[in-house]
């Protein structure tokens, strides 16, 4: 398999934006990756696009307006890990060197989907859904579990969303980039106990785009390519139809998959961008990525560790909660931020020297259907000729 | 790239089934697909699903019932071509290693789709589409164009519509297994002129699964697999925005990809299964897969070549407008058809000796938005040590 190099990342900007259409965000965000690529348009030879929300004919829509036809172009889902699986499904086919040069878009308008305004519809199939079980009562269920098993009170998950939207308001694309203390998380509208509203992802309109390449490719256009080192995707159960509440076993195994391909651990990252819809969920991640020992996600945090300034920072963009999730997107977008730390470009969300970064995202559904994805990619910084940076 | 061989195909019934679940309907076809290979369900490496509506987390839902979990499920969309979508992109993780044995599952519920019941909702920022612009719309501007410049007729058109439901008679898995005449057909409820209502696909539940492998791996099963030789997944605009109605050039662009790696050309085909939502667009595809010359669609309609007993049946299932059209399952369908034909195994309607065999599938908006795609898969019969029927 070839070496797969991202050339440029492109965003729209997220927020609420009920007017703009699924096509002008999409196309926004592509404009700015081939722009970013320092590639024509006319250059792609393949597109790979999700969106959850009424896929159909998704990267069609969005390219015709840049003039991109004639193409294979093929919409993907998989719920919040919709995004995540466009870029595997590009890198894979760059790997195989079926193409050299292609994109991978995701897009999402909540404010106008189906369930805008609505909790998400129970399947009238799903007796769980029927009863209630929506994605905040599942991760409620969890922090519940957290703070029985590890000792986590309110004011860690608190904390967790301090911390994200400390890291947003540093950033131009955020959707709120708003301080809070933890007081005014904890005193937020309760949602399902222990998640207040501030430590919930808000709903949000935008789009994210990747231009990816063969690492040959990429040296014609700059000497220091990001290259993937380690791309997995895997299924398994997301509710909570299982023995621990305290990991996402799929997401503990994407991630084992993806360190293995890259050959390295989690002691080698500098930098991570997680799935983060709710605050409490990311201490679970701490531990099913290898951050720390199982048990001490909580100590992890309150260290300091994950913030911008820390050892080892998680989510320096503000991530779901302050950035906002525009569900496929998001996967999309993860990749992006990625490379820029790892090309210095992030200013006052820089982690300095970044050199290897994690981009994790998974998804599902929440209720009895139990079913879910989760997607793991390691990016490595340019390489030069004297680093030794990652074995392989 | 290594070779890739269909090893088992499934389906379940189509039909209006409003009380059938999507994962009740998929795991039908996919156990059946799964006991035709003779693998055990532990053997998939992974899963690509396909569903226009609500695709959200597809193939684990359907799969997690039959004990399918933590491989790879990727859930894909193209419209009409999201079937053909799933079953190319298992066949190029197989060609290109990452996996030896997989499966594809389309599946679709019309009745409960949010379109039931109704015309193709417009979309909002869609002017064509809020002008009444539907499908049927699209494909009775297309017919109109066919009478001007191929002197075609309404009893040509309907002459097709007999020869699918001719062919669905005799389908066991078919919808509608009624022999209807050129009268009956012309008499139907007029809905977009001179389309009449026997003349479109029926609104139908249904899904089809196929287990790929690769040909090494196809061995430890049978001496003799249908190999996929040709594979193809392109875009380009669908709609009437387009300076000759009376081809898709997508479509002919998907085709002739598809030969090309094939090593082999439309004289070569002995039976094919493709796209008739509406019986009228089948002689836009016979020139667009050159099965005759630009213009003599109609001659080679008439001359009942492409009925069954002619020399290259076209639609031998009965096709979309008998069968039924369960949007994504339609793509599975045809693999699955034209590799039971090459294993001679369709009873009543099997084509004699058939050894090389084309699936197609198209689909797209019919709006301005104008966007679709296209597929065209080639499959050769088991291939013995003397036979020389394929170049590659």
């Amino acid at each position: 398999m070839r070496d797969v190099a991202v050339l440029g990342v492109g965003q729209s900007e997220f927020g609420k934006f009920p007017e703009r259409t699924i096509a002008a965000m999409g196309a926004t965000a592509a404009r700015a990756a081939i722009t970013d690529a320092g590639i024509d348009a006319s250059e792609l030879q393949a597109a790979f696009g999700s969106r959850v929300y009424d896929a159909t004919i998704t990267s069609q829509t969005i390219l015709k307006d840049l003039g991109i036809t004639r193409i294979e172009m093929v919409n993907v889902e998989n719920a919040c890990a919709g995004g995540s699986t466009a870029v595997r499904s590009l890198y894979k086919d760059i790997a195989a060197g079926y193409i050299d040069v292609g994109i991978a878009i995701g897009v999402e308008s909540m404010t106008t989907s189906p369930i805008a305004g609505k909790l998400i519809p129970p399947d009238k199939d799903d007796l769980d859904g029927q009863l209630g079980l929506t994605m905040p009562v599942l991760f409620a269920l969890q922090a519940q579990r957290l703070m029985e098993t590890h000792g986590a009170t309110p004011e860690d998950f608190a904390r967790i969303s301090v911390k994200a939207h400390d890291h947003g308001a540093l950033n131009p694309m955020a959707q709120y980039r708003k301080q809070f203390t933890v007081e005014e998380v904890l005193h937020s509208r309760m949602i399902a106990d222990p998640i207040t509203l501030l430590q919930c992802c808000p709903n949000t309109d935008g789009a994210a785009a990747v231009v990816m390449t063969s690492a040959d490719f990429a040296r014609r256009y700059t000497d220091t390519p990001v290259r993937i080192i380690g791309s997995s995707l895997t299924s398994g159960g997301y509710s909570f139809h299982r023995a621990d509440l305290t990991n996402f076993e799929l997401g503990a195994r994407a991630a084992s998959e993806a360190y293995e391909q890259a050959g390295i651990g989690p002691e080698d990252l500098d930098v991570l961008e997680i799935h983060d819809a709710f605050a409490s969920e990311e201490l679970i991640h701490y531990e099913d990525l290898g951050l720390c020992p199982r048990g001490d996600a909580v100590g992890l945090l309150r260290s300091g560790a994950t913030a911008l300034g820390g050892r080892i920072p998680v989510n320096p963009s503000g991530g779901l909660q302050s950035l906002g999730h525009p569900l496929a997107a998001s996967g999309v977008r993860v990749i992006g931020d990625i490379t820029n730390q790892l090309r210095g470009r992030c200013g006052d969300q820089q982690v300095p020297n970044a050199q290897v970064g994690l981009a994790q995202m998974l998804g599902g559904v929440a209720t009895g259907l139990d079913a879910g994805a989760a997607s793991v990619h390691i990016l490595a910084r340019p390489m030069r000729k004297d680093s030794t940076c990652c074995k392989n």
